[in-house]
């Protein structure tokens, strides 16, 4: 079992993880919201996509059992665990232009895609590569017609998600820095990397 | 106004499109779909977004009033009329893997992805930059746990979407060539380039 890391509140961590090997994302307090972004280790440009992952899977709500999918229809990662059970894969990382746009602040706030991108881009990946992520423990509600809403998450201290790493993968890692995402009290997210056994 | 002009059954076409002017895509037999993606045409790194127009829209499905937005939070198009009222932003375009993932179809077989990449390569765009399109006229069930199933579209012959450019665009438009789409019965798509009154 390797070390547990701590991803500090409104910022993000980048990793390689090799096929085979496990991710397990904690909430160590509860309530907190990860966004997820994968990429190819061999090339970047193949990367997870909700359109395809929602095809494949036939579901907008995905948990133990099911794959997240790369924009070339390869599986990336499988969902082992799941002690929650809510996760998003609807919505953009919020980013400067949410917090401009959505909730009128126009001060400098921390974003996810800000801090996926400072932690990516020793990997090579630029701004415009950053795709829809996987938000992990994000509670987003829809109704019949599709009205979306962003709850606070039903996670509880402790609750994970463990995934398995269908080939290798350059990792992306939040603890998000929206305000709605987390019911307004920013929280650390923590990972462990297990690697398979030999 | 500008020509009718016809995409023939499980075929594509890509253009521009200058700010201000209108597109109207037209199901001329109903129950067709028309996958549609779209490029800012000074910079195609630029391009339609499902998980920022979900997330500044606030809704899964998306119709007249709503606007398509960009993965840099620029709006790209708005929703002027829809006649029918059900399109999708949720599926990846159909693509050799899904016929052979989902079908398990492994005979060659026309896709929205590959006519959309054949049209779109001479404005530059390469595969992995075709993102999840806006499915036009697309009928994608949802339950409240999130279930996806493609059903016939509800089209009827003439019914049609009228789009606004908020800015210059490469527009990518298919005629669908999956059957679960169309309800088995591949048709042509139509559409119309409206210049705005100067």
């Amino acid at each position: 079992m390797s070390r547990l890391n701590t991803i500090r509140k409104q910022t993000g961590a980048a990793f390689t993880l090799k096929k085979g090997d496990f991710l397990k994302v904690i909430d160590p307090e509860g309530q907190q919201v990860s966004d997820m972004v994968l990429f190819n280790k061999d090339d970047i440009r193949e990367k997870i996509s909700n359109g395809k992952t929602m095809d494949f899977e036939e579901s907008i709500l995905l948990t133990k059992g099911n794959f997240l999918w790369s924009n070339r229809s390869h599986k990336m990662m499988e969902i082992l665990e799941d002690t929650n059970g809510r996760n998003d894969f609807l919505l953009a990382p919020c980013s400067p232009a949410t917090f401009q746009i959505m909730y009128n602040n126009h001060e400098p706030h921390p974003s996810c895609f800000e801090n996926l991108l400072i932690n990516l881009e020793p990997f090579g990946v630029r701004p415009d590569d950053i795709p829809t992520a996987f938000n992990i423990f994000m509670n987003v509600q829809f109704d019949a017609k599709g009205k979306l809403s962003v709850e606070p998450p039903t996670s509880k201290a402790g609750d994970y998600v463990l995934f398995k790493a269908e080939i290798d993968l350059i990792v992306g890692l939040t603890a998000c820095s929206a305000e709605d995402s987390n019911n307004h009290s920013f929280k650390p997210i923590q990972y462990q990397i297990i690697e398979r056994t030999k």
